[in-house]
């Protein structure tokens, strides 16, 4: 493979996370090191930043500052959640990227994103491909949904199911302080896939987590539901459970959404949410004091909790991409493996093919989690427990986190 | 003053918080060395293990095990609510009280919690003096609302302020990711005193927190509150709020029943909430994407975020405790007195009336907070930065935390 020289884009779309930041800080370094690169582009709101001519020159950057990346949750350079169309059927947007590839001598471009990231990369490179435009193209992956085909877990997911354990472990302290006892019912992400609800098992599995966690890969049955927290709030004195955003019931309707228009004649679609209704009906149930607790953005920017092992591996597969599309690599997602070397975890590097990726959502192994559909099995603690391991060693300015501040100079 | 041997009770009372048991650990561990008090019991339920005869036997545990209470949030021993009738209307509790006291020759009473308990422990002890049983009485303060009078600060208040403003600041990066922008309201707890909100001004100041903040203290104008998010969102493109979850109108009345008693046409009065209620009203006035947050119970457990400062002064509050008792003084509680040593913060104990205490709430001064009333001056900041300053080394146990596990031997 002949050496391709020329400049790269790093962008980051989608829903952020602790560590999207630490992958985008591995590509941009090993990119600024690398000679076959000559210039380090960020793109300002993913995709759109290429649209709108919006780039950010990296080089411009303090390096100290630009390190600080690894420990900043959210996306720096900002994210996208725009959707290319088909170019078959409409290649407006794609000859505007190919304009602004041409015009900046862009050959390398990495995206750091989800599933529908992904997809953005196959389209933009099938086209260019099409064109005849010379430009190699690798998917760095992010998400704490954890739903990403074909990788053993995905960058992001093991921070945030640390923050959500370790949560889970200090509510179920205080939820159970009074001698009259309470329910409370921790709102977990996950539209579709539970693998954030699953953590909360960890802090089960540490002796002070939830007795009961309910995840979108099973049906929810409501009486069933209310009867399980019934009967433990009797037994114990005192529920603790976590739910996934994503239940449903048998039809595929989001109890969410059911809850919302059950309870709010207003219109008012916002309202309520899934823990605050499950928290009134298991109120009026059993008669309990009972507090809904929605976990919400915290749970996907609490760097504080991050997990080093994702950290490390986050920033691992940001310099992968560059390595492997330097190497002549192009169309591919950069996934994990797993290898268990005498009983210890390592992470190494598998590249998967974008198209496969981008059509295909992971979710939780239904024999992960119990017969009665409301706890998890050991099988999937054993599969998380060695990602969320180690602390990093963060920066800190007035025992506060001391995030990069990053200078975004447009590149001419 | 002679020498006064017996047991001594601890107990811990009100809503807890990440370092309660780091001052009960402190009248543990001084009680448990100290030659006048010859037995250490730990109240179930503050007073209720009293008045129940239920009672710990705390020399029982495992003094490694006993030290991980520094570490542990909530309160170990369990917290009571009860509240204690005028002994001159029904002494029939205080009866009680004196029958355990004798029981187990109790001739010390600690009592760790806020305003209620202070009031509690005033009560006891006025009663024993009244009946001539000698028992001296000591309250150890806590409460993350920061609003018992007398002392500079309370125990708890600066590790709920480190965990709100670090939450502040990663919520900060979260919410403004997307070229749309969007405003995020996080609701803070804080029912009559603003110094739990205050402590989101943190982050502010470092950077990336709140644009506008809102107390109790002041009143709430819901028509300027729009007005003022609306042109910050038109300014920046996006907007972060923080709201105390006491701020009321000018005629007393919350904002969080308005918006309950306006919503809900169902008579659930836990639905809904502040921050959903006002993340509405917002999103109908500007267009905006708009989450609402509730730290909830996250901000007053989140011992992973603790001040070691708060920590070692919650333990320090405690043995100073047992030390004034056992030297003779009684009816006092422990506080907090500031001294700058050549800019240098130092906390000293100073000793405050239970009678003060009981019946006083101290709020946020007026003058802290910003003319238009939706911030807080550099005052604050200064005053707030030294108590939040020390990460604690608390132990982990497969990168999650290792609270203590205390056998709760009943006392014979």
């Amino acid at each position: 493979m002949s050496e391709l020289k020329g400049a790269c884009i790093i962008g980051q779309s989608g829903g952020p996370t602790s560590v999207i930041n630490a992958s985008a800080l591995g590509v941009i370094e090993a990119a600024l090191e690398n000679s076959s690169i000559t210039r380090v582009l960020g793109a300002e709101h993913g995709i759109l930043g290429v649209l709108n001519d919006r780039l950010f020159d990296m080089a411009e950057e303090d390096p100290e500052e630009l390190a600080l990346l690894k420990y900043t949750p959210s996306s720096a350079l900002g994210a996208g959640r725009y959707t290319m169309a088909d170019p078959d059927l409409n290649d407006t947007d794609y000859k505007r990227i190919l304009e602004i590839f041409k015009k900046y001598d862009v050959r390398y471009f990495f995206y750091n994103g989800g599933n529908d990231s992904m997809d953005t990369c196959n389209k933009i490179s099938k086209y260019m491909q099409k064109v005849g435009y010379e430009c190699r193209v690798m998917g760095v992956p992010k998400t704490i949904d954890n739903d990403l085909y074909g990788t053993d877990h995905c960058p992001g997911y093991a921070s945030a199911a640390k923050y959500i354990a370790t949560s889970c472990m200090e509510v179920y302290q205080d939820s159970r302080v009074y001698d009259t006892g309470m329910v409370a019912i921790i709102e977990i992400m996950g539209r579709h896939a539970g693998w954030l609800a699953a953590s909360a098992s960890l802090a089960s599995a540490h002796g002070c987590g939830p007795d009961l966690i309910y995840l979108p890969e099973t049906d929810f049955d409501m009486e069933q539901f209310l009867s399980d927290v019934d009967r433990i709030y009797k037994e114990k004195g005192n529920c603790l459970v976590a739910v996934s955003e994503g239940i449903h019931y048998p039809d595929g309707s989001f109890v969410a959404e059911a809850c919302t228009s059950a309870t709010d004649g207003f219109g008012h679609a916002q309202l309520g949410g899934l823990a605050p209704t499950l928290a009134d009906l298991v109120k009026t149930r059993t008669g309990a004091k009972v507090r809904g607790i929605e976990l919400s953005l915290l749970q996907r920017c609490g760097a504080h909790l991050a997990s080093k092992t994702d950290i490390d591996e986050s920033y691992m597969a940001g310099v992968a991409a560059v390595q492997s599309a330097v190497s002549g690599i192009t169309d591919k997602m950069v996934g994990f493996e797993r290898i268990m070397e005498d009983g210890k975890y390592v992470c190494n590097i598998k590249l998967l093919d974008l198209t496969d990726v981008a059509n295909t959502e992971k979710k939780v192994p239904l024999e992960w989690i119990n017969e009665a559909g409301n706890g998890m099995t050991q099988a999937y603690i054993d599969y998380v427990l060695p990602l969320i391991q180690g602390e990093p060693d963060r920066p800190m300015s007035n025992s506060l986190p001391r995030f990069a501040q990053l200078k975004k100079v447009y590149a001419k």
